[in-house]
């Protein structure tokens, strides 16, 4: 783009133009809100700070590991420094899994002729024995095609699921939903059939060398019949199908030491804003605090934390004192076992709490364009008369669907259920995997998704849900 | 995020849902038209292969340079090999500006004690004297405040102009036209009160270190009266602006032996398909060929020309044969003289050609927003009517305003004049600088770019401007 200013003496009335156009005319209190929010988001945000400690200084955070319960000690401090009436620890028992020392691959295509290729095992997967696993590979493209094949086909091998992600979804999640059932399933389907192991094409659009990793499942597979899987890159599944065309006999092998240990206690981290004149009527924003072990988890969900921590600062620094009750949750485990979301919402019911309405972020820190909205039809219809808003700030992609999964147990009813709906495009570049660090993350459009998810919440708790209140 | 996949036996229901989701029911021709647009962007595009080498193996064009007669050479035998009914190469004379060798910089706190800083030459720039400059720095934050200080205080220093990007605005352009006028004026103005030369801080919201070009004016200017101006980085601004309070008697030095030669030949590059039924109604798709010369050119604009090359073989690759005569025209010369543009615009009005549409790619290569229109109030009522069209993709974003610098001069009563409209969070820390390079273009987004455009296209092509000839 090349210069579009002309002309010197244009210079005042450009200045002016943008100046009315900035600041508008004969504002709604709403409006000015909400101008105020983006204002100390994008001038005074402190959401890419946070980040950068998550990231740079603590780094990868799997439920049960130090680098967890250093984030919980860390945001505590950080929400403890923000001056909010309330913050606490809510303990939860987590799932502890460890990875061990690092994976190693390689597939033979002639006795000793082998080539490397990274490898990674998927979340909560068995370990290899202790000398790795080397056999034939069978390529499949669906667990209904293991069914086809039969035991014949597959016992004895490792089974290689290499169904791509769809690039003909606008929207990569969904792209994704079409593909995970091979990672989540794929183990405890092929071991039926008599497979050794399992390798999974990572969920990733872009061809490239990091392997993703993900929570499997055995389902109520007995102990002695779980067998190993793990995730490569969608480099190295395009080499070994291409490969396998030419020789069907080539080997595979991989070698974890993974771990299931005990569960261990944890926490997740709340903080909150009382309500002036509704106390009881609760809003909830969050994030899960935990991440996968690889990469740092800037995007998945440090951003979706530091934003939902920043809503609760950017009502501080704009001076907005709300009438609900605003509480920031960190939710833990949310990436292998959401037993953070599932605690928060039994002590919620326990007691007797009435929540809202519950926001979260943890579909990266990306350019955001709107909300999906898990809620009645009457309430949707309402939320939509905000829709007008958001359009200033280019963040007026009004849905419905699916919320978060750590707010999800919240579900009932009355509550309004939320998702901030970021760019989704590069999102499966960094998805559980190494390339998931800090740099990939925009100061501005994690502060731009901070604002967003503040000026929501700034509505539901100005408007509430039930208009007699208001 | 985690994986939203619950039990395996969903997994045939999800499939159907997402399978009826993606082709819908009942669809219009228009609706299946862009899908097919869509899908063959997505899964067989060529402008991400195009811009690797316009990027790696040419890269950065600027007008006059080898580089940008091997854009000329390369994109026309791409061009060429699509097939088109023609392709040609229309000649215009370009001013030749030269960089030279590297510049250097350093400030000197007190005699002897230099810090280097990275620098670079605003295009179009006089050279320094040979020696360099060397003076007392002068730092101001309009060029309106050089009136206030007078010739007293400018004289014989170096006017440092650090006005930075408004963070406010959500549009990232808006911050900018409200600071380039330092860069486009401020030597000029500058010059009026005495000053040796200018630095200006660089167009970047992110504070870095890299120095961001781009054109400026002398206006009037005798010859003998140019005074060079270079951009530094916004930390390098920072950083000097700060040590000036400590310090207001510091000096900076810089050199440059830029250079201007005479115009030289060079050429736009033009492709079409020649219209079934309305041949004389022209459609053109564009970017600028030319870049700056740093970095290698990716987002500006690498991406608009390969998008654009990108309408005309989506057509060819799912068989659409336009009513109307589909032109691609890569515009050179779209950084320092929009000569490419204007000779464009004087050729097809001598030739009594019939443009009905024109549309630019030139804010980057970024996920894509929507469109913004320069037209009348009844062309932008009737496009709005296709607006729903573009909404499963998430372009719907269409607001009035500027189309782009290369199809300006093209206006007239009844075109309709436009430009992508991608996310504009990330471009100036890539715009006019070594950051713009091809690593910083996503494939996806480049592509969801192109098919954007050909939609929008497609859609003026098979139902025009006006309603009597559909």
């Amino acid at each position: 783009m090349k210069n579009n200013y002309k002309a010197k003496n244009r210079v005042g009335l450009l200045s002016l133009c943008l100046f009315l156009g900035y600041f508008g005319f004969a504002q709604t209190s709403d409006e000015v809100q909400l101008r105020k929010i983006y204002d100390a988001a994008l001038t005074q945000g402190k959401a890419y700070d946070w980040l950068n400690y998550l990231s740079n200084q603590i780094g990868a955070r799997l439920s049960g590991s130090i680098q967890a319960e250093q984030a919980v000690a860390y945001t505590k401090e950080e929400l403890d420094a923000l001056g909010l009436d309330q913050v606490w620890l809510q303990p939860v028992m987590v799932p502890k899994w460890v990875r061990g020392t690092p994976e190693f691959a390689y597939f033979e295509t002639d006795p000793g002729i082998t080539t490397n290729v990274p490898i990674t095992a998927l979340g909560g997967s068995v370990p290899t024995p202790p000398k790795g696993i080397k056999a034939k590979l069978i390529e499949v493209q669906s667990i209904g095609e293991l069914e086809e094949l039969g035991a014949d086909k597959i016992a004895g091998k490792i089974v290689f699921f290499n169904r791509p992600m769809d690039a003909r979804y606008i929207n990569t999640l969904e792209s994704y939903s079409g593909v995970v059932d091979q990672r989540v399933s794929g183990a405890m389907e092929a071991a039926k059939f008599g497979a050794l192991g399992v390798i999974v094409r990572s969920m990733n659009l872009r061809l490239d060398d990091f392997p993703h990793t993900g929570a499997l499942s055995y389902g109520d597979t007995p102990e002695n019949e779980k067998i190993p899987a793990a995730a490569i890159s969608t480099n190295t599944a395009e080499l070994l199908s291409t490969t396998l065309k030419l020789n069907p006999d080539i080997h595979f092998y991989f070698k974890q030491n993974c771990k299931q240990f005990d569960d261990i206690q944890s926490f997740n981290v709340i903080g909150e804003i009382k309500g002036s004149t509704h106390p009881d009527e609760i809003i909830v924003v969050g994030g899960h605090l935990d991440s996968w072990d690889l990469g740092d988890g800037s995007h998945d969900d440090g951003a979706g934390c530091v934003q939902s921590m920043e809503v609760l600062r950017l009502f501080k620094e704009i001076g907005y004192k709300p009438k609900r009750t605003i509480r920031v949750v960190l939710f833990m485990n949310g990436e292998n076992g959401l037993r953070g979301g599932l605690k928060y919402a039994e002590v919620a019911q326990k007691n007797n709490e009435n929540h809202i309405f519950a926001l979260e972020s943890d579909a990266g820190g990306f350019s955001p364009r709107g909300f999906s909205f898990d809620c009645s039809d009457t309430h949707f219809k309402r939320i939509k008369g905000w829709k007008n808003l958001f359009e200033p700030y280019n963040v007026h992609l009004f849905l419905r669907g699916g919320s978060g999964a750590d707010i999800a147990p919240l579900k009932n009813d009355t509550i309004v259920l939320a998702g901030l709906r970021p760019d989704s495009q590069r999102y499966f570049e960094h998805h559980h995997s190494d390339n998931d660090t800090f740099e990939h993350v925009n100061k501005r459009e994690l502060e731009l998704g901070a604002a967003a998810m503040a000026s929501l919440v700034y509505l539901f708790d100005v408007h509430g849900m039930d208009a007699a209140k208001e």
